[in-house]
């Protein structure tokens, strides 16, 4: 397959960061944008240059509640075109874009979903590397040409992401419990800290900031992927309601028989479902090995480790320097293959190095 | 004030690291465990000897159910001893503590709240600077004797842990928002993955993996927490309960005049609610600044960097490595003292390093 002509309708966040990674895989796309400082931002970044010809392959990257209407604006405007978009509702995009266009311009329509993102939106928070290793849906259906859905996952491919084909009704599912739901109760848990006082928020640990980061993501935005998802949403909020009734209920009658059972249930299940989820980069992907080193509180012993390190040719998958200020020491988090591990472990401390 | 003779009753998480810390403050305690083995383990990695004199302070750190009986227990046996606790809920345990002891007895009990921990358990999780930087409550009654008090803060210092001084009834309070309702938030959340798919799971990503993190703490424990805590947990409960509902109703509505406008009122409370978070050192302590690096995906990369930057001689407080497994690049996210940051990036860029 020849490099398709890619043209992305969007320049945020999404729009920019796709547009970087695939000129670095030297597929140039065109990226338009109706504000012109994020069209023209997101070329200054190297993400793109202005539209000046018909493109094989288009990208919506416009938010959720515009994507339906510049989808069918695309199908409409270039009449050979695959047209995709990458929100994170699939059904209610579908059902409006099928609305609006006949079924010839339909099959060439197929939605997709990158499951990636940060919390900074905008064309300076764009990153060429955003898709790498993150799930990409891919969501065909019986009336799309082949052709189209293979377009896509090999773009998808070439960018280091990992397509996964879904019905829109699946995927629609899924991201009402792994993505939807944590957002509502992240928000629910940090309305309440507006009521707290500056006494009780000082006493604020790493539970709650890790619990309470993502209700710092744009309302705007989630109003829209909420109305657009509520059917899937619905049903498991209101089983989480039936959850929290029970708790609710539990704590105010401690006393009663079975109440402590009730909530050491919930607390438990949490345990269990918790255990469900898959390792940093997915359950069917590469764990790595954790080697922890602890060194000095010094400017040169972090670098003197690596130093070492790559002398013994090991290479270091992820590192995390856990280090209270002033303290004499820092403890190094080495995330290696599990290959190496063996061999990094007997060569640091055959050199005297500390290991936890 | 010379240096007191210290005895930690409880050898798990908490004690050891107590144990750990002070003996690197060249305070060795005494430390005891009804596990021998615990015991054991703890003197052995150094967190202390077995008991051979009358203590002048005594630190119970066993779990919250066995906590009251422990402090009383201690406050008998050593009839001119200090005793303080650990454990998380302070009002139930001081009632406990009460009810079986002499006034002149109560006086010498202050209960006291070190806001550190994990989520592993037992002495081999312990870590001498579990406490360094974060809050160590400090519960003091107008009973209580001035030097009791200040012999615990002392202590609490000397461990570079940052002691605040409430009443129990605002301690309470206090944990309940940011600690306990965080807690039964997650596993609320968690719990309802038990009833996802796999495929559902395989889409999770960085949000829920955060949202979702303490759902995994020890049941057991936190029955005991959630049990002694209950009457100002119970409240922020109920205020989430109806938050709830109004989002459910709201959800299950969404056609109806205001139903949107009040799902956004909840996601626009969680951005101000989250936003009220002090920073990770607490809002009173130094903020560092962050540079980005881009380095190549080799093994000596980082080193490079590290080597470079020690040769400048600026320290690195924190270092984070972002790098998705088989890119060409990753981004190293470091933090500086606010002082360096300039010279730093300035010293990078002359020397070619990519900054983002």
């Amino acid at each position: 397959m020849s490099d398709p002509k890619v043209l992305i309708i969007g320049a945020g966040l999404l729009g920019t960061s796709l547009g970087l990674a695939l000129s670095r895989q030297g597929v140039v796309p065109a990226i338009e944008d109706l504000s012109k400082a994020n069209q023209r931002l997101a070329i200054e970044y190297g993400a793109g240059v202005k539209p000046f010809q018909e493109p094989d392959l288009v990208f919506v990257c416009v938010p959720p509640d515009f994507t339906a209407q510049a989808v069918v604006n695309q199908l409409k405007k270039y009449p050979k075109a695959i047209v995709t978009d990458v929100a994170s509702v699939k059904a209610f995009i579908l059902q409006e874009v099928a609305s609006q266009v006949t079924l010839a311009e339909l099959a060439r329509y197929v939605g997709s979903h990158p499951m990636a993102g940060r919390e900074k939106g905008g064309p300076g928070s764009a990153r060429a590397d955003l898709f790498f290793a993150r799930p990409w849906v891919i969501t065909p259906r019986v009336d799309n040409d082949s052709l189209a859905v293979a377009l896509i996952r090999d773009t998808a491919s070439r960018l280091g992401a990992l397509p996964i084909e879904l019905s829109v009704e699946r995927h629609d599912s899924a991201v009402a419990l792994v993505s939807h739901l944590p957002q509502l109760l992240s928000s629910l848990l940090a309305a309440r800290l507006v009521a707290g006082s500056e006494e009780q928020l000082n006493l604020a640990g790493q539970g709650l900031r890790d619990t309470a980061r993502i209700a710092s993501s744009d309302s705007d935005l989630w109003i829209q992927i909420i109305s657009q998802n509520a059917p899937q949403i619905l049903p498991l909020l209101v089983d989480l309601q039936s959850d929290l009734n029970q708790l609710v209920a539990s704590i105010a009658n401690l006393d009663e028989v079975g109440a402590l059972a009730r909530v050491h249930s919930i607390l438990d299940a949490g345990n269990r479902g918790v255990a469900r989820i898959p390792g940093k980069h997915g359950g069917k992907f590469l764990e790595y090995q954790l080697v922890t080193v602890v060194i000095d509180d010094s400017p040169g012993a972090l670098a003197g480790l690596l130093v070492f390190i790559g002398e013994i040719g090991v290479n270091i998958e992820d590192l995390k320097l856990e280090h209270s200020p002033g303290a004499a020491i820092g403890l190094v988090e080495l995330q290696v293959l599990p290959e190496s591990a063996g061999r990094l472990v007997e060569k640091l401390s055959e050199n005297g190095w500390r290991l936890v």
